[in-house]
């Protein structure tokens, strides 16, 4: 198909389309004459997939370009694949050093060992939560790792439930399942935020006498 | 203190808080002299707040500025400011439309009331999963809200859990530990599908028979 067919089923406009190919995002076109290409279905699967994680899924164009790079890594058996391309979503975390910090790594690590999560040792999402646990520390608020415990039991259950609920029909539908499911419990847990300070607000003054 | 003071106690380069304070995101220091001004302990506050929130809390300086603008809103009771922060964690949902997405809006609204939240008609969460949800449809992965529902129980086991177990001492403290949280699940979502990738991976090919 011309690129304007591919813009009219795709709904991307052709300058976007333009563009995605020109970030790298998207494979050129088959060129069939000069200024012309020929697009296949892949080119509206990949277009999906693009919109889908830039849009409702939150991310910036630089993390679907690593998304994209990670599933497209041929040379990589599937675990790897499957591996990079959950890495993909978490951008390397900051280089901040210091006492805090370091102190904070090994917690996290004692505490993942304790999980019994077998993950790697440059796995970002070690990196993410020990600057996490770092900053917390700088507040002022003081707590060690077990304050993540309720959330790695409910991210445990949630990733179990996933695929049996959820089948994904090809591999992108399965890297777009994941972002989005991201997005849904983060979109959860600020309704619930919000529904709780609305109705059970923090108890700064004491609570009025009712008649009863 | 001096500008040069402030930079080296809250370790942010001088170049980037003139650029903080022009983006509005700082306030301006106290004119004392042309070219030279003030800074209070204020500044090294907010100076800690944004740097956290755009380092370890992964934000753009897009959604930094829209919390700050409501942490200062000084109009707002209370509960209307905390609801305001919430709400600048999640940007505006984009303005699909379509029936795809009405369909998923109606669903959404029907599962948040079975829920028995009472949130905003507006609240971004509802826009954001309605986008998430009329995204998996478009995928070809059947599913209706109640896949959330495992998602809304860890949420708000989540959000009853918090307060007691990190007492945040200031406002921006509050608001700084709401983003971290968010990141901590996000951390602990991708370890643990990374852990359950590589030691239990889909069943792709039948398991082999294992001499017992």
């Amino acid at each position: 198909m011309r690129i304007s067919t591919l813009a009219e089923i795709s709904g991307v406009p052709v300058p976007t389309i333009k563009f995605y190919i020109r970030a790298g995002l998207l494979a050129a076109g088959r060129p069939t004459a000069r200024n012309q290409a020929e697009y296949g279905e892949e080119h509206v699967t990949r277009l999906r997939l693009i919109r889908i994680l830039t849009g409702p899924g939150r991310l910036s164009l630089a993390a679907v370009q690593r998304i994209l790079e990670a599933l497209d890594s041929t040379g990589m058996v599937p675990g790897e694949r499957c591996r990079a391309t959950i890495w993909a979503l978490f951008p390397d975390a900051s280089d901040e050093r210091g006492a805090g910090v370091d102190r904070a790594r090994v917690i996290v690590d004692d505490f993942v060992d304790r999980l019994g999560w077998s993950v790697d040792a440059d796995s970002p999402g070690r990196s993410a939560l020990t600057q996490v646990l770092a900053a917390l520390h700088r507040l002022g608020i003081a707590c060690d790792a077990e304050v993540f415990r309720p959330y790695a039991e409910a991210a445990e259950r949630m990733i179990a439930a996933e695929p049996v609920r959820l089948p994904a029909p090809t591999a992108e539908a399965a890297v777009a399942r994941t972002v989005l499911l991201g997005v849904a419990f983060e979109s959860m847990r600020l309704l619930a935020s919000e529904h709780r300070m609305l109705n059970d607000p923090p108890a700064a003054k004491p609570q009025a006498a009712k008649a009863s």
